[in-house]
């Protein structure tokens, strides 16, 4: 009973984040994506206060750790730590990473608002990076979903997000087919998942063609929503960013000093940088509700903490221009 | 006579490449933008060689030198005999960058295809800059346009191009307002100039108002050619080009390595790299007639004569996509 009463509260602490909903949604995936090609281990109090820094300045989705196992990725092995805090923290929706049913359970366990599962573009990709076929990746999904309505009868429904990797291009087969693509999508949303994020892992997307995807995409998928996920391996993750929102996606991930990039394929760098993307959505006069001067102490305190890294992303190097506004005066976390 | 010849021919040719016109006009601009930053000389022979290897990998339009005082810059203390080499190349449109009525009397005797004047958007950039007003700069503009006619008459006649800095949002003054900066556009169209190319010196634009402004000037400039200058200086800045290409501009300043960056706006870092562009541009399936393996070895290029530099633009180290191809076949030079 205290289980259901504590579920009901957050689902209604969620809604009323909700009420005050941005007009485009930034999903910081440092901790996850950026991690995960990190060697070193970092403190888990550092993750923690990682995860603090990005609330206090306004980021309201934050995928916070990678339920993998230990063998595979030590940099994980905190993930029940980690998600407890950020489970635990006011006004954030938490995200997770989870490859397998083992990885949902353990996600569920720690009460993660939304898990995501990978599901890659390419047979080629698949291999590579989750050492599986295409269609083990949908018997995975289905089996989360399967585990995910079980939770649910106890009031607990977590979000699942399917990430399609190497959406618009894969580094072993080249181009992907728009009806390769479409084929996952379909199949995520008849399986019952709730959110497809498209992501263009190794850099390969365009503008014309993102855009066109994502809005095909858009008519066809009716209630289940649409992300992205860009990396911005040769320089246009922007451009890429600003198609996507053109076809009217409102919901981005990215990483505070364009942290990451998937270690499984080759040549990808980081993800777009957070704070160049909030940059752009608010000069458009975007709401992201989120705080461009607190979103630059978080890339200071990645600097601290990760010395041995190159950040990229620009903002933090130039500053805000003189005159600046944002979209709305910044809602300050309490 | 030989003259009047010469020019004839050259117009010519010049008429023939307009055939093969690309969908997209790229102008490399390191060679003026880029450089005008550098204390160090770069030798002459090397400028030269730029030039050429710039030539072979499919640019038809390069800013060659600036025609300025020694003492301010002597850089370009070579620019008479870079221009030279220049013009004598066949297959590319010269550009130079004129500050003055000297400066365009002496870029007129090398017969540089197209002059760039530079106006400011707001007065404080302009003294930062010019060290005179923006009624000066087109009191000097009016003076070159009549002396461009002068040698009209004797079968030579000049692009004229108004650079507009500062376009949208001045280092010292903040946000330029439409009114402020359509007005410069409009002195600079009924002054007669051919051209008008808006450059976003700091940094400042974003997307939407880029494609705003472009597309309310292209309504209102009949046959005066826009073009855009978009520096990358908060990570924007192919986004930008995105915006300003759905616009309707046809016609983007670059650097290979992304030289440049004006040397009086604090905080500004370089040009779009022309080799990002050129790779968003082609896989949006526009044809800008440049075959992206040759402008990645003037990239190659650059990095072993200025060493002590660091060439920004993505390209360079992640390299062209399995699959790519180019709009359309590259047009190799003889």
């Amino acid at each position: 009973m205290n289980e259901i009463l504590r579920m009901q509260a957050r689902t209604a602490e969620l809604s009323r984040e909700d009420s005050v909903q941005p007009a485009v949604v930034v999903r910081e995936v440092g901790l996850r994506d950026g991690l995960q090609g990190i060697d070193r281990f970092m403190p888990t109090s550092q993750k923690k206060e990682w995860i603090d820094r990005c609330r206090v300045a306004g980021l309201r989705e934050i995928e916070v750790c990678a339920f993998v196992p230990e063998k595979y990725l030590p940099q994980f092995r905190d993930a029940e730590e980690v998600a407890l805090h950020a489970v635990a923290t006011p006004g954030i929706v938490t995200s997770a990473l989870v490859p397998n049913t083992r990885g949902a359970e353990r996600a569920l366990a720690a009460r993660i608002d939304k898990l995501v599962c990978i599901i890659s573009a390419t047979e080629s990709f698949s291999q590579a990076n989750l050492r599986r076929s295409k269609a083990q990746s949908l018997a995975e999904l289905k089996s989360i979903l399967h585990r995910r309505d079980e939770y649910a009868q106890r009031g607990y429904r977590a979000i699942i997000q399917v990430g399609v990797s190497v959406a618009f291009g894969c580094p072993f087969e080249g181009i992907v087919c728009d009806a390769d693509l479409f084929a996952i999508a379909f199949e995520a949303a008849d399986a019952g998942a709730d959110e497809v994020s498209l992501a263009d892992t190794a850099g390969q997307g365009d503008p014309a063609r993102i855009e066109r995807v994502f809005a095909a995409l858009s008519r066809r998928l009716g209630k289940v929503r649409l992300g992205a996920h860009f990396h911005n391996t040769r320089g246009i993750g922007l451009a890429n960013a600003l198609a996507a929102l053109r076809a009217g996606v409102r919901y981005f991930d990215a990483s505070v000093g364009g942290l990451g990039g998937c270690p499984n394929a080759p040549g990808a760098t980081g993800n777009i940088a957070t704070e160049d993307l909030v940059f752009m959505l608010e000069a458009m006069e975007l709401d992201t509700g989120i705080d461009l001067h607190r979103l630059l102490d978080v890339r200071s305190f990645l600097a601290d903490q990760l010395p041995e890294l190159h950040l990229s992303g620009h903002l933090g190097c130039a500053g805000l221009p003189k005159g600046f506004i944002q979209a709305k005066p910044p809602r300050r976390a309490r």
